[in-house]
C-alpha cells in the first residue's frame, strides 16, 4: 500500500462526515481528495475542517467521473444511491455503499447485475456488523465449538424511536442488520419469514406496533427468532445467542465496568446505538481502503445487499398478512461464491 | 400446627419413597402412617427403613378410607391418578396428586367437578417449580420492577432422553411445567399454541422430533417462546426470561461456584433434573402440609391440572398440524378464584 | 428420630426466638418444652406466641436442670453464655451456644477442659457460616478442584454500623465469623496476624478506625488478607475467592433476579445481613438437634469458639500495635480430632 | 497533521519489530524512515519486509542525528536505553521509550534531569496500560461514581514462566506494570512497600519465591494489595477491584464468547500475555505520532518511569527484607505537573 487510496465521498451528512474524519484522522492508506453534497455549503464546511486540500464538486457524477478519485463513498440519501452505485461501477471504481443498497430489491438487483457485468467486485455495503469484534468471535466459535447450530435466540432493542417511525421500520431499518448478519454468521439463506405482534407496548407511538418477533427460517432449517422491541425504555441492546448441537454461544455484552453500589451489582447498558459498534466502523472502512487499494471490493458484496432487500420485503409482507411468506433467491452469480 | 397429619403414601416408587422420606426425616407437622403399592414388598421395603409405624394397606381405597389417615398422596403411576383422587375427594381428604393430574383433560374435568361440589379445595397438584425460590424471585420482580409483562423467551434443556421419549412427550412430560409455572408467573392463560420444528439434532433418537420450539400466546396478549430441546448434551439447563413494558427479568441460574482453571473462566451446569428443583419438593409438600392440618389445600389447584391437560393437548395438536391452534377454556369456577 | 428431643432456650432476645420459631415451625425431631429469660415477662410472650406448652423457668440453672429437658440452647447476653454451657456440661446435656462461646479465651478454655473431663462432644458454637450451602459448595472445590491453597482474599462489608461499634469490634464481632470458618475450609490454624489501616472512609464514626485490612497466616503458610469495611454504603456483602496452585474457586453470590433496567444490567445486593445465612441457621440448628437425639454434638466444637476467641485476642492486639503478632495454640485434645 | 513524523525505530527485535508495523499498517500520521539494530541484517530484514523506503543506519548515534528523522522509538535491549534517550533529548527530537527507561533510578534520574534542562517535554514511557480501554473507563467511574477510592486489591497471573525467571523479576519484569498504572489510576505516589510470601506453589522453580503479595501504600493512605502469581497455572490473568468510599469497581475481563458447553458455562481465560493489552500498543504509539508532530510527548513522562523505578528498588528490598521499606520521592518538577 505505498500510495493512498484517493476516496470522493457523496453525501456530507453525519456518517458521510464520520467517514471523512476516519480517513484522516483514524485509517492507514487513503484520503479524502473529493467531496460533493446535494448541499454544496455542507460539503465545503466538511472539507474546511477535515480535509482541507480536497476539492468539492458541484455533481456526484463529475465526482464519480473525475481522474483524482480512485474510489466512492456513498452516504447520501437512500433514494440516490442506486443511481451513483451504479455511476462508480461504470467508471470502474470500487464504491463504499451505506445501507440500503437500494430502496427496492429491483434496484439493488440492477447493481447486482451491472458487477456482475463488469465482471468484479467493486461494491461494498455498509453492513458493518460482520466487522464488529464480538460478531466476528461468535462466528468462531459457532464454526468450531458447538456443533451444527440448530437455532438463534435474538432481540434487537431501542430505547426509544421518534413519532416517524411506522411499524415497517422495524423491517427495514432495525432487523436488516440482523438479517444480514445472520446468514453471514450461519453461511446460509433464509427460505421463510413470520411475523407475530405480541400484547403492544404502552410506550409506543400510535402508527407502530412494538414489540414484534421475526421467525426466520433458513436453507438448513436453522430457526431464528428475533425480538424487535423499539421502545424498550431501558437501553440500546443487542442480543443474539446461537444454539448448535452440543452447546451455545452468546454475542458479548459491549465493555462496561462492573461496580457495586447503591444495593446493586451493575453494569451499564448503552442507550445511544452508535456507541454500540463503533469500531467496526473503523474496520470496515479501513478494508474497504485495502481491497481499494488492489481495484477491489471486499465485505458485505452487492449480492448480500440484495438478497437483503429480498428478505425485508417478506417479512413486512409477513407483518401484513400474518401469514408465514416463503422467500426464495434466484442463483447466485459466481461473481459472490 | 399441634397434631401431626397423618399421611397416607399411594404408590412407593422413587418420588412416592422420596416424599415419605421428606415428611418422615425433614418436614415438620406431618408423619406417614400408611403406605400402599400395587406391589405390596415395595410399601413393606419403604415402610422398613423409612416409616416403621405405618400400617401397610394392600388396597389403595382401604388407605383412604382408613380413620388414621387424614391426608393422600397419590404417587402412583399416572394411568391410577385420577381415581386415587376421586376417591380421597369422596373421603373428603386433602390429597396430593404428583403430575398428571389425569392423563386427560376429560379425567381432570371429572375431578375438577368433584371438588366443585365437595364445596372446598381438597387437590394439590405437584407443579413444584411454583416453589422454587428462583421462580419465585422472578415473579415478583415481574409482578413490581418491569412493568406490564409482553414476552417470554425461555428453554428447556435436557441432557439425553431414553430411546422410548417420543415427539409428544416433548409437550406431555416437559413442556407440562412451563404451561403451568407461565400461568402462574403470568397470572394469564393460554389462547393459542404454535409448534415449530427447528433443524434436528443428529444426536435424537428416530422417533423424535428435536429441538422444537413451541409458542403460546395468553389472553393479555403476551406472547411466549419456549425451546424445548430434550438431547442438548450440554446439561440440564431451565432458562426464562420475561420482557416487560420497561426491562427484563431472568430466572436465576443455580448456585454453582465459579473457577478460574484450565484456561476457563467457568460454572458447573446441572445434568440431572432432580437437583434443579430439588427444594421445592420440600417447600410444595410443606404447604400441603400446612394445608391439610386445617383439613384443605394451596398451591397449584385441580383446576390448574385441568388447564395444564387443555392446554398440553392443543401443544400436541399443533405438533401434528403445525397449525395455530386456539385454546379455549371453560369458565373457571369460582372455587378457584 | 422417633422420640423429639425436648429443648430448653436459656435467652429468649431476638435470637432465642427466632430459634424458639425454628424448632417449632420448620425443623423436625424436637419441640420447645422450657424458655428462660433474666426479662421474665419476655419468656412468657415468647411461650405464649410460639410454644404455648413450654414451661417458663425463672433461673437458668433450674431449666438446665430440669428432667422434662434434653437438649439446652444458650441464647443469652454474651457474660452469661460460659457458665450456663458449664451448666449444661455438668448435667451431661447437649449445648448449642451462641456466640460467643466465652468473653474471653481463659473462658473458653474452661469450657473445653470441662468437655474434655465430660469425655464426648456436648456443644456446638453457632458458627452458622460452616453450615452456608455456599460456603459447604467452595469447600469441595477447594478440597478437589484447584490444587493445593495458596492464598485467601475476602471482604466482609457492611453497609454501615451505628455508633457504639468501635474499632476491636471489628474483630469480635465481625471478622469472627471468617476466623471461624476459614480455619475450617482450610483445614488449618493461624499462626499470625497483621492489622493495616487504609485511608479512612469519611463515613465512619469518630471512634472507629475503618475500614481495616486483616492479614493472617496459617500453619500451612497460606496468607489470607480479609477487608472488614463495616460502613461501605453499598451493602452487606461477604466476598471470598481461594487461589490454588491449579485455580480459583468463589464463594457464590446470594440468589438475585438479574435484570436490565434504566440503562442498568443489575443484580440486588442484600443490605441486611440477616438475609445473608438465613439458611444456615436452620441448617446448623436442625444438626444440632440430629446430634442430641444421639445425645452429643456436632458441628462447630468449643474447641473451635476457643481457638476463634486465641485468634481474635491476637488480632486486637495487632490492631493495636502494628506488628505481626505471632498466635499459639495448645495441643488440640483428642476429643477435637 | 499533514505531514507525516518521520520515524527512526532502533532495535528491531520483536517489539520494534512489532512497532514497526503498527506505523506502516495500521496507524496514521507516521512513516518509519529509519531503522537500526546492533545485528545489521536484522534492521535490514525488517527494512524488507515492512518499510522498503526506510534507511538502515550501522549506529543509533547517526540515526538520532539524522535530518530525515523526525521521532525516536527505543526498542533496543534495556541497558541501552539510557544512552539512546539521552542522545534523543540531545537532539531535541520525540523519543518513545519502551520499559525500562532506564535499569536504575540513578539512570532515570539523568534523564528526567535531561529532559527539565531541554525544558519541555520529550519522551513517552511504553507504559501501555494506561492506553487500556479497561482501564481508562475504569478511572472514569473511580473518579467519578465510587467515592474517594481507600483500598486496591489487584492480581497479575502468569500462565507459567521459564526458569531463568528469579524472585526479583516478579518486580522489575510483572509487578513495574501495576507500579505505575495504580500512580494514573490514583492519582497518587506511593509512600511504603511490603512483600510477603505466601505458601509456596508446587509447579514453580527452584529460585523463585512464587506467588508473592505486595502491599503498597500512597501519600493519601491508599492501600493496595497485588497478588503477583507467575505460575497460575490456568491463565494470563489481570484483575483490579477499586474500593471506593460509596462501591466497588471492577476493571473488566478481556472480551470473551459466553459458552454453554459440556456441563458447564465457560468463558475462556486468555494464556498469551501478549494478547492481553494488543489495543493499548496501538494507541499510546498513535498517541505519540499525534504529539511527536507538534515536537513534544504526552502519556507516561520520564518522570513517571523515574518514580517506578524508585518504587520497583523498594519492593526488591521489601523482598529481601521482609520489612516495611519506606518509599521517597524528590520533588517532582514543574514539568511533569
Amino acid at each position: 500500500m505505498t500510495e493512498k487510496v484517493r476516496v470522493g465521498v457523496i453525501g456530507t451528512g453525519m456518517i458521510g462526515q464520520d467517514h471523512t474524519r476516519r480517513i484522516q484522522q483514524v485509517l492507514t492508506g487513503a484520503k479524502v481528495v473529493a467531496l460533493n453534497d446535494y448541499a454544496p455549503d455542507a460539503a465545503e464546511k466538511v472539507r474546511a475542517s477535515l480535509a482541507p486540500e480536497a476539492q468539492v464538486f458541484e455533481g456526484a457524477e463529475d465526482l464519480i467521473a473525475s481522474d483524482n478519485v480512485d474510489a466512492v463513498l456513498v452516504c447520501s440519501t437512500g433514494s440516490t444511491h442506486e443511481a451513483f452505485v451504479l455511476g462508480a461501477i461504470a467508471a470502474g471504481k470500487p464504491c463504499f455503499c451505506e445501507k440500503p443498497l437500494a430502496t427496492t430489491a429491483v434496484g439493488a438487483k440492477r447493481i447486482v447485475d451491472a458487477e456482475v457485468a463488469h465482471g468484479s467486485r467493486l461494491v461494498q455495503v455498509g453492513f458493518m456488523r460482520r466487522y464488529d469484534p464480538g460478531y466476528i468471535a461468535l462466528k468462531e466459535v459457532v464454526d468450531s465449538e458447538i456443533g451444527q447450530p440448530l437455532m438463534v435466540h435474538a432481540a434487537h432493542r431501542n430505547q426509544t424511536v421518534p413519532a416517524q417511525y411506522v411499524t415497517p421500520m422495524a423491517i427495514h431499518d432495525t432487523l436488516i442488520h440482523e438479517i444480514d448478519v445472520f446468514r453471514w454468521l450461519l453461511n446460509d439463506d433464509y427460505v421463510s419469514a413470520q411475523v407475530i405482534f405480541p400484547r403492544a407496548t404502552s410506550k409506543k407511538h400510535a402508527n407502530l406496533k412494538d414489540p414484534q418477533i421475526v421467525l426466520l427460517e433458513t436453507s438448513k432449517g436453522i430457526r431464528i427468532d428475533v425480538e424487535v422491541f423499539v421502545n424498550c425504555q431501558y437501553g440500546y441492546d443487542i442480543q443474539c445467542q446461537v444454539v448448535g448441537e452440543e452447546g451455545l454461544a452468546y454475542l458479548p455484552e459491549p465493555m462496561s465496568i462492573t461496580k457495586r453500589k447503591n444495593a446493586t451489582l451493575q453494569n451499564t447498558i448503552l442507550t445511544d446505538w452508535k456507541d454500540r459498534f463503533i469500531a467496526s466502523y473503523d474496520f470496515e472502512l479501513q478494508d474497504f481502503i485495502k481491497a481499494a487499494s488492489n481495484g477491489t471490493a471486499a465485505g458485505p458484496s452487492s449480492w448480500d445487499g440484495y438478497v437483503a432487500a429480498i428478505t425485508s420485503d417478506a417479512c413486512v409482507k409477513a407483518q401484513e398478512s400474518g401469514a408465514i411468506v416463503p422467500i426464495s433467491l434466484p442463483d447466485r452469480p459466481a461473481l459472490y461464491n
